[in-house]
């Protein structure tokens, strides 16, 4: 049944937690999103098996009809804390459906167990891994969301860095760029958006940093120089505080001669893609993604 | 014969003015916008012929493909103060094509003459013209390029303010926006760009406005409320020194809950879209701005 904006964000702030309170753990927030997100469901045409690529574990959902020559390879969201293949497997099967071939997703290392860098050695791993295999570059796509959009980001710096082919584009939906949570947005947002505070992003990015600089080129790659980069498409909405991050991506790619589009979807929050099946807006942001990701492909 | 842009850069740069020769009067600065444009060629099947909207003259081009129930209403750039719709013809005419559908180019009126708010208020007059033929406002775009992005926006607000209805989307290519100049691009970008200069733009401003606020809600149209206006669709090259005015605008239309894209094409400036007989992405971007002219309006 469809809903609409207000009534997804109303059941997201009945589900959230007192500000408050005692501060969750690690283990509870973990927990908490693997129950919210198994009540999403996944589409039953998607094919998912158990997959690893240099040495990272992951699934692999293949739609029902598909190119086997081309991948998208996914990180998913959850401040670099929490978060699984599970818990965007419903997100992840509509955008393979929309894009026409399967996506890798990957479980790669969290925080706290595994600080920054590890989730970005995970990243290039897989990535370098998906080369081995034998695809062109020039077929593969990486994407993610949140924190997963600044794997993405990260990830297709490091394998710039160590001269690997660069992926065909990049897409990164309400991607968390800025470690330092500078942008206006996370303040003037703050009221609208359900899901994300800047108090919890700022515990976030202690906990995956454990120390290391947050203007480290993966750990904040939206100040990195992004040059050299492939095509990216940034999904957004305003009513989250993370828009800045966005926006300022969007500015400094374009500077760095990067071809980038920008997309602000009025009325949507973070990573609203998620909610698909009740939201038509979100059905359409990932017709979107999985459009472009085929013309990227083609 | 394409060339690529640095060739065109090339090819600008050797038109240009020396910054310490005397300043070209208006009537030269005209009769130079005219001169150089007469070189692009315009599509031989597209139909011209003279309109009248409003009281406002223009032209009316026709491709060979066309659907009469749909149309896109134009206004060229020129500071406010040069250009006239034959020295877009080239421009128009594959937009024309394009979109698969007339686009009306319209003459309004311009400064020195004519200052704020002549140039809005003949945008506003054609474009409930169009309205009053019978054309329905979800099958019509506004768009234009330059100050003809301003006045695209600024007239959809004004129909917004006086309560007609908005059209089905508007389409800015490289829009002046910000008549104080303020964003950091001005600077930054200034060496990159072969058309225009910040002190270029600050008169234009000056003859434009003729003592007018540049904060007037219809002059700078970037930091007005942008609530309520119909999706936006914004081509931007990062070598021009309006780059910025195109950042603030996606950034501030989103957080209005407009529907808003912004696409930044790498390596290329001001209006890039004017050198398509000589420029492949040049095409590509026309092209992609017909498609979305199609989706809005469909």
């Amino acid at each position: 049944m469809d809903m609409n904006i207000d009534q997804v964000r109303a059941m997201l702030l009945a589900d959230r937690s007192d500000p408050d309170a005692p501060e969750a753990s690690v283990e509870e927030m973990r927990q908490g999103m693997e129950t919210f997100t198994k009540m999403l469901p996944v589409l039953d045409t998607a094919k998912i098996e158990p997959i690893e690529l240099g040495g990272v574990r992951g699934e692999k959902i293949t739609p029902a009809a598909t190119d086997e020559t081309r991948a998208i390879l996914y990180f998913h969201g959850g401040g670099y804390v929490l978060g699984s293949p599970a818990t965007h497997r419903s997100l992840v099967a509509l955008l393979a459906d929309a894009a026409g071939c399967p996506v890798w997703s990957m479980d790669y290392r969290l925080a706290p167990e595994h600080p920054f860098p590890a989730a970005i050695e995970d990243g290039m791993a897989s990535y370098a891994a998906l080369l081995e295999k034998g695809f062109d570059p020039s077929r593969v796509i990486i994407g993610g969301d949140s924190a997963g959009g600044g794997t993405t980001l990260a990830t297709a710096l490091m394998a710039k860095d160590k001269g690997l082919p660069v992926a065909a584009g990049l897409m990164m939906l309400s991607p968390w760029v800025d470690l330092t949570q500078s942008g206006r947005s996370y303040e003037s947002q703050a009221e609208r958006d359900p899901m994300v505070r800047k108090q919890g992003l700022d515990r976030m990015a202690g906990i995956y940093l454990n120390g290391s600089d947050p203007h480290h080129r993966y750990a904040s790659p939206a100040f990195s120089d992004l040059s050299g980069l492939p095509p990216m498409l940034i999904q957004v909405g305003p009513d989250e505080v993370l828009y800045s991050d966005a926006v300022t991506l969007v500015e400094r790619a374009g500077l760095a001669q990067v071809s980038v589009t920008l997309e602000a979807w009025p009325e949507m929050f973070h990573v609203f893609q998620m909610f698909h099946p009740m939201l038509a807006d979100a059905r359409r942001a990932i017709q979107r993604l999985g459009g472009w990701a085929r013309l990227q492909t083609s």
